[in-house]
């Protein structure tokens, strides 16, 4: 398609401005004497900051979160150099850390039921340019939607899942995701995922939840949220642990609804509101935005 | 105050103009013909309507909602008749139904404990001619705000509230305010108000919660935001209920919170958003907007 | 496509609902006894009012406006005769008043250049089922985007705008749209539409204006908010008339940015409040909910 | 009165806990090595480093940002000192700075006419200790107010302007703010600030404007807004310059209307959002948030 081949090409562009672009993540007890030392080592490895952000949890005795996004000359040779060098200032201050090339994208696979919408949103948003990801499969526990996503290049990984098969199933996931995928999207996947899958990809399996979360946690969150009569309903993407739509918020937002809206209806306003969260939320992953710590997110958005 | 007497007298234009308007609310199961009868009785008694809204639950065999505002001339004296009048249609379509003058202001109580931006608000919307009621008194279990209360020539009813008198309290309470008011507000008021007390008052009890209901109901919701890292906050008017923070939901709003937000920062934004929510709510009960069906509203806003 | 079909499917079932559903849309001088003459004349004919909404833009002297959507066995065999009796009413009242059909639906030209957001939005809800009218074609100045949006099965129709053919062009527009399209959507479409196509199709062209209008009029909305250094950007979708960027405003949004967000960026976040915007208005249109009067409109949303 | 009491007792005790905090705020241009130089520089006078944030609005020969709040002990004592040992960086990188310690509030002078809304709001925030700033005094056009204001043992300026003495009140403006006053505030102050008075306040006077700039500058914006019919209404702080509402916007914000508000609807919706978007203004100016480049502000909120 035409249409296609010009939005690959702005993809492509977008990547030469950043080659030489590296994010750097730091999370650690708080303590004197952090911003200087990474500063002074970005420094000193010629480093221009462009970006920074940091967070203390709390002045006295608390968690320092830090996120760094800085250009330096010949990075893609350099950086694993960088690395090596930043871990005596990593254990001084024990911290968690990591550094990403922001030209090495990330790549998602895309897991879906039926519902087709946030998957829409996201290979729009891919097609268009704006989402800076490579998007390595969609899987799907029905094979409704091969046609479409195969139109856009995309493998479609169909893994039938069953009230008998689901260790299986999971083991089939896992096999067509790992080495393939450093994020996991539930685009409204209707499974649960079992913990040995969750386990595999700690923070890095994002759920939307189409309710504002903790109201409506379960099924059906929208004849709940009828039910109750609320005046706002909204959607939550969080990254999945074990606790059934308990893991850490990364983003929620709502629309205002009246006494007129039925069940189908909410269901429809529900539909843009989840397509909009889900985004926003796997934007601010794959640009390294977010930080979790115990069971919340520090977004540096 | 100079201040204040500018204020009254803006209240009291208000009426001015709407000495000849009144409000029908009606509730029945759905049936055909209800505008149309209802629309013929209002034309043949010379009213002319001001605005109208309906709404039916379901169109088949369900529930019928309407408000209508009109004006007619001499309505002091002619409403007892028209409301004699009205009884024929009221039985043939079973309606609940009811007439309001919109001159005859609603005398609001306001309870309260030590918080009192929601007070404040009420107030001075009240004192900017804002709020087309009259305040009737402000009760509380604290004597703290006499003085201040007092200063707008309202009355202060300082009902102490302790584990071994409750039962005295409410009954005390319910003597302050029976007859001598329309609306119960609980603007942080923070005591539970007992069955016998809302049985005298249904859908007549508007209570602010300082969460996103059903999220967080009971006390400290702030300190439940904060440990469960939502990215909004947000506050929900009700009716009161015996159900803990589980009658009909008025009005809601949020507001957007980062992690950065601890949880006096989540009170401070809060509190702006518990005054506009629960303002709004009584406005739409003040103006006869809010009809209750089982345990949802239909606000006519 | 299994996943066309799918949706192809919904949308038949939602027409099957409607077939006896219909609505009438009034605008008149206001008087006394319009409600029940209006109401009256629908019980007579056995039609159940299922929403009504009606506005009087003032009281004394003003313009009345309805929307009334009802049920009546036999429609599509029943709806001359009534739209015949109704005369008698129109005339007495002086109404300007039309009705139709639910599952009439209508039929929309989208009209786009090389920014696809708009039309991938409109398109994506026809698909799913949730834009209740006829996608007829799609018109555009550039070749791009046929493919896809053929794979529809929509036909696209190229007409290229120069410098030197726009009346020529205007005229072959007019000429593939007439007696196919009801309504014109201009989902970013950057070239001028001239008079004499507007006043074939008066307040039945809704533009997307990517700005909060009335503030940045003209080009390069984002670029002059930029400039501005403004906190919100916005979109505004309105009929268009001769007045550049000055016709009845139909529906406006926001969102937050901040001082980070650069020209593209801003460009990016309002893709989606163009989305979204431009798709609400379209519903509404569609779903008969807009009366203009003089340059506003009235939306019984 | 004790509600008074009480709440000067919640102003003192926040003081307490923000002794040794101090910010530092920076704009120069971008070139590597700044935040490395700043941090290295806190860190060997034994501050530590609480928040920070930066921007850069280029990086390539761009503007850098930059805000530093930090906790020293003995801050008091020691800061001159600090002041004096910067001059070194701030010299090297050609910086704009200021240091300024939490503790040492800033001075507000309140001008206001007969419109009290935004004025109430600011008392109410103060009183509440929300507001971490004094009020030196509120001045008036006109006498409306004095016993209000002096109810909260605020000194209230009451200096007439008219046609002809306008010189002489902005003489006898300046007099009485100069020296006491750090920020001045129009809270709906609707007279002209002359250009004299404006340069020895640079970036320090923060006004609300009644509609969403740049749309409907000048006189009666919801009347303006009325008329154009727009979904939306809004308020913009921003700091005043000599150009009319063209001055760098703080904040803004909007709310939601439909056909049925008149102007007078307008103007009561309008009241509450001036309020949140003037105090939010106010709070970040008070907090050192707010730095300003050209006519833009970069607010690190």
């Amino acid at each position: 398609m035409k249409h296609q081949h010009t939005m690959v090409h702005a993809r492509e562009q977008a990547g030469e401005n950043t080659r030489n672009r590296a994010r750097l993540l730091i999370s650690c007890p708080d303590r004197a004497g952090i911003v200087a030392a990474v500063s002074r080592f970005l420094y000193e490895h010629e480093a221009n900051i462009v970006q920074s952000d940091q967070y203390t949890l709390d002045p006295e005795g608390g968690m320092f979160f830090m996120r760094i996004e800085f250009d330096m000359a010949g990075l893609e040779q350099r950086l694993p150099q960088m690395e090596e060098d930043f871990r005596v200032i990593a254990e001084e201050f024990k911290m968690e850390w990591r550094f990403s090339r922001v030209s090495q994208k990330k790549r998602l696979a895309i897991f879906v039921s039926k519902e087709d919408h946030c998957l829409v949103e996201l290979l729009w948003q891919w097609q268009a340019g704006d989402l800076d990801a490579d998007i390595a499969m969609v899987v799907s526990n029905h094979p409704d939607m091969r046609e479409y996503v195969e139109s856009f290049g995309i493998p479609y990984v169909h893994i039938p899942v069953t009230p008998d098969n689901k260790p299986e199933a999971a083991r089939l996931q896992l096999e067509a995701v790992e080495g393939k995928a450093d994020l996991i999207i539930l685009a409204r996947y209707m499974q649960i995922i079992p913990p040995e899958f969750i386990e595999r990809y700690p923070n890095r399996i994002i759920n939307i939840h189409h309710s504002f979360l903790p109201a409506f946690i379960g099924g059906k969150p929208y004849q709940q949220a009828y039910v109750r009569g609320v005046k706002l309903i909204g959607a939550t993407a969080h990254y999945v642990t074990e606790e059934l739509d308990g893991g850490p918020i990364i983003e929620q937002d709502v629309e205002r609804v009246t006494h007129r809206a039925d069940v189908n209806e909410l269901k429809r306003m529900g539909r843009t509101i989840e397509r909009v969260v889900l985004a926003r939320a796997v934007h601010w992953h794959i640009e390294d935005r977010i930080l979790v710590h115990q069971n919340k997110t520090v977004v540096f958005s």
